[in-house]
């Protein structure tokens, strides 16, 4: 897959923000993931497949993620349970869901966002795939996406 | 799905242990995830899509994880580097895709695999879903799998 696959993840996330949260998002520089990975506590986590394989995360600092579930959610929260790893969940799987029906030729399937939390956790993925990281800025405070594809594995047949 | 989904998982992950790095796992006793996981520092990520969204976590200790890589490696490692995360993705990739051909009619696909890492890093499923843990003790230490699926949804059409 050529780097400008990011693009429809770029203007998904972003409009996942403005239209589910009123959050206007403001893009960073992309650059190639090199192993310094922005610290945020919180990240979503989901699975592509189909004539790729890939995984985005959307890291967010735990500011963002109360903010963004308090919205999602009308109450104020001021801790993350169990709702806001829902709402960071959903988020993560809004992203990739956009984006992936605009990557047509690829026939991606998402599968179930998971949440990582942990102060310096640090996702990473296989050495030969070198994901795609955006860094944006909020009111709220900052996030990141990162996006990595591989070409699917052909079957074997048993 | 049913409970049941969780048999061929456990039995990939035994032959995966087996087979690739000559390492017999006993299992203990499969559980509901009640949040209270076993605090493994790495943990390998891989989703799944088809009839059904899914996801399987394998978590090793530090130790393990060495042992593995440094087996499937054929040299002693001592540090977690970017061959032992590729050989823990390797391995969670593994279990995957010997089960999934188990779970036939949710023709499920296998995405990218990750790797978490980070003491005290937890990977939380959504609140809808209850993951299934196993937990297994090898010579090398403890490991566990935590797999949890929920219904695919149903495209929206655009």
């Amino acid at each position: 897959m050529q780097a400008e696959y990011i693009n429809p993840f770029i203007t998904s996330l972003a409009n996942a923000f403005m239209t589910m949260l009123d959050c206007e998002v403001r893009r960073g520089l992309v650059s190639l993931k090199d192993g310094n990975s922005p610290d945020y506590e919180i990240s979503g986590i989901i699975g592509l497949s189909g004539r790729a394989v890939g995984t985005v995360v959307l890291s967010l600092s735990k500011e963002v993620a109360l903010k963004a579930a308090s919205t999602l959610l009308m109450c104020e929260t001021s801790e993350v349970d169990a709702e806001v790893i829902d709402a960071v969940g959903e988020l993560t799987n809004m992203v990739a869901g956009a984006a992936k029906s605009e990557l047509e030729e690829y026939e991606l399937a998402v599968s179930l966002p998971n949440v990582v939390t942990g102060r310096h956790h640090e996702i990473r993925f296989p050495s030969n795939v070198t994901p795609i990281c955006v860094p944006f800025e909020t009111d709220w405070g900052d996030l990141s996406l990162e996006v990595g594809f591989a070409p699917a594995r052909v079957p074997v047949s048993t």
